[in-house]
């Protein structure tokens, strides 16, 4: 099955929160691949990621980092496909520096960012299920579905208060 | 021509910040449509827009709002299609409390943030075509072609310093 | 009795913070009742949540949730009653995107936030009381003779540095 | 026509900012009282309004200052109204240190606070307009209409765009 | 001995903090006494003691408190002594919602504010005696002596690196 | 007169802040000098200065500075004298930059920090005199007559609104 | 004369700031060129900058960029040499997000920060000026003689008081 | 071996995260010295260090300070070697504090800043030996050899997925 999105981050570290992007594209049935590639120690791997991932079939690449979170940018500028970028908490300022080297993209070259740490992988994930499923209604039911699932759940929670 | 995207914005003062959406879209030759929709003035249309999108052919929705910014995420509570949120500068916070306030989504309903004012929008407009140019060659290739144009003026503007 | 308080949240995990709102409205004999309603993922349920308290007698909602906190300012949309936002904390950003979430609301839908965690919580208990006091005498001395007790604690722990 | 609620400030030049509390409570016919109190320069007289208040009527009392806002929060240590608290926007920190020391009030005293400037001391008018027409409905009635025809200027304003 | 600094919280739970300022005054033979005094729980207290101190003999004033901390500022509104303000470590913001509330005072009304947590306290020990020192060569010269001995521990403990 | 509060600051462009120090100082009679005295630029004039400040009879030290403001603490760490730290507003962080740089001292060399900006070098010089006032009752009789007319001056003012 | 610093910025619009960083460079005589290089619009361009520079004789480079500031620690990914990166200050979050962008490098790829703004693009032509004239005598001591005319500037200012 | 970088820190309690550069300048064959240096408790040593530093054949100081930390930029100040300044982690303020304090000069007397913490140790020791191997092509040869097996890693790490 060929792999439609691309899931990368800037360090076996960050696997941790990234993870979450995976598990839902798993419970999506979204093929998938993940990767370590790292903006500042393996720049040209990066580079070449980027510009053959459409080649390759991947429509959606989601790419995670923290810190002076490059990568997302720099992928985000190799490719025209789009790109979800995933701040990782840092222990110094919390993700909010990761968050910020993401989202303040200049006008040109978007990166979709969504929230820090694994709430935002797991979103990631979603989202990437979500583009795909715009174009491809098997996809958005399933979507609609697991919603509908949560909804139930959330409602049921009332009476564990 | 079919609407594929739809910008809407939390009041009319954000038109400012916004238009910047629809210049790209328009640029691009995107179709798209315009809105005034408010989450805590006009919750009822808000749900009734986010609702009925997809049915009407809308594939992406770029949702902009300032401050307490809840039109992105209640949005896309209420769609599959993909959200982009444009964090609008306010004058207290600067947009800080709009980026928060968009990005921090909890676990299951994400929305793609941008960066905040209008690099964010023009890129929010940008996003909106790469995610439709991942399955639209064409499209695709308008981006591609913007961005060489860009960049040779970038190359070119050195001689300005 | 009639219910006069609606404690809701945003998600159970709220329910250790929230608890707190619980605990002060039993303390001082107002009657409430408490709901896990999330803004995102049950959204629907939320308006028709919003829209009928009022009508069945209650007289101030209290509303937790944290990170892109919408469930506050959103039910706040939908009623005239009293709203007070509870920012609960969370794991990356201590809670501050959940207070500016609920307190930066546009002109025209107001939120009564109180502080981050429990300390709010605690707060919106009282703060609920002292809105139904301000038409009910004996529940305003109640209000007092908590505050009388209190400080007798607090002189008293003078001693026990 | 007794007074119902109090509204005061900090400084003669906090003014600019709390007068969009009174224009709210005047469209909406809530009697007030606008005074300046100071909770640094005239902490007694602070201290002989906040307990005077409710002896005198005063059924909500709203306070705006800025900075080390204090005002706020030391009134609602001397009375059981509820206390709505503005943060005015400062020239140094926006008024993020306004907001921080309104809204981070200790267990036991709550103060309800409003967005930091203008449109918080408007919702601060429309939020005590709220308090007293939970017992009213009259009131409760105008704040209704008020956001149906706010709600229809919203509508109305995309054509504008 | 007289009395000359009064060391006062807003609650038992600052002692951790501020039993650093005991010790330090201790350590140079400053008398002292210590007291809860809760701004918000204690109003009434709270400006007695301020009102009182200089006729007691107290030269110095240290309040400790954290969040919304209005005790150093509203003690610093009742008394024309120096006030130092020690803002204590919040849970939630760390503090640093102590230290706007502390040190943003409006003209007219200082407090001598120093760092948030345990370096704080320890320095409000030492500010106190300084000031006190800047009348008396005696305790002057006790503080040179400390800082003396400081020194050669620092330079010894390069040999520990 | 000999000169009893020495007022200094780290360029000529912080005079604007600092001279609302020295106005009040002069209002309440209290001898100074002002010097612009550059922690980076004249490191050892300012050595020179702090040491030498208590024998030429200073008692009180007004050290004003932005950005990287290291001029109070340094001038703290060169005398016994208490130093009051005045931190200027900046272009880029609005004096956030220079409020942590001064306050956040670590323990053993305190600074007695005031508010950013115009009206901390306003209050820099009444921390002066009230420290000075402490052993002086004619000058802390002028500091409470200066507080008896700014509260009658409050008092006014709200017919003013 | 061979180049020895290569000043290079994401935008035409960094020139204002940049330009002083060469204004320091041309008055301490150190031979550099400027260049626009956008890590986002001209990716591959930069890596050939980067890769070439060591080659051409380079010895430091400098790089200045705004919002999520990705050029100078791409540039540091690419090369060896010591890289300086200038923060530039952006409308909406005044710098902030290029510093922590810049600043926040994970281990691996250092550079080497200074502040935000105009100071420190100054300050970037001064320590690439330091590193070289560190192996270069007569370098360092034109960076001597004018901080001994700076620091007779500053002594001078005080009579302008 | 002639000491080619100083290493110093305002406190042995720094040494955890100071010897993360000390270990990179010895993995790298660069001779190093390390001390305790403070700026607030041992002034006059930290003046004699810098200014001696250069005439010792020091080329490179890293100067590594928590809080108000000014050690980096007061080093900085008395000598015309390039500095590269290390902001500690702190308790209260996560280091933003420190980060803020050092990276914020002001023109005229640059710091070379480095990221918060461990990460900011490693590359302050990789940024000397980088500022050295720009004069030294052996030097510079293990610090591009270190690169490639750092990428080699990376590489490698995404099996472990």
């Amino acid at each position: 099955m060929t792999v439609r999105v691309g899931v990368i981050m800037g360090s076996q570290s960050d696997w941790e929160t990234m993870k979450h992007a995976c598990d839902m594209l798993e419970e999506l049935g979204v093929p998938y691949e993940k990767k370590v590639v790292s903006a500042h120690r393996t720049p040209d791997l990066m580079f070449e990621y980027a510009a053959a991932a459409a080649g390759r079939g991947i429509q959606v690449i989601i790419a995670g980092a923290g810190g002076a979170a490059h990568l997302p940018g720099m992928v985000a500028a190799k490719t025209e496909l789009p790109v979800i970028g995933v701040p990782v908490k840092t222990s110094t300022l919390n993700g909010l520096d990761s968050l910020l080297s993401i989202v303040q993209m200049p006008g040109g070259i978007p990166v979709a960012t969504v929230a820090i740490g694994h709430a935002g992988a797991t979103n990631a994930g979603l989202l990437a299920a979500q583009i795909l499923g715009a174009f491809e209604p098997e996809l958005q039911a399933k979507v609609r579905a697991r919603r509908e699932r949560i909804a139930q759940t959330v409602i049921e929670s009332s009476d564990l208060l």
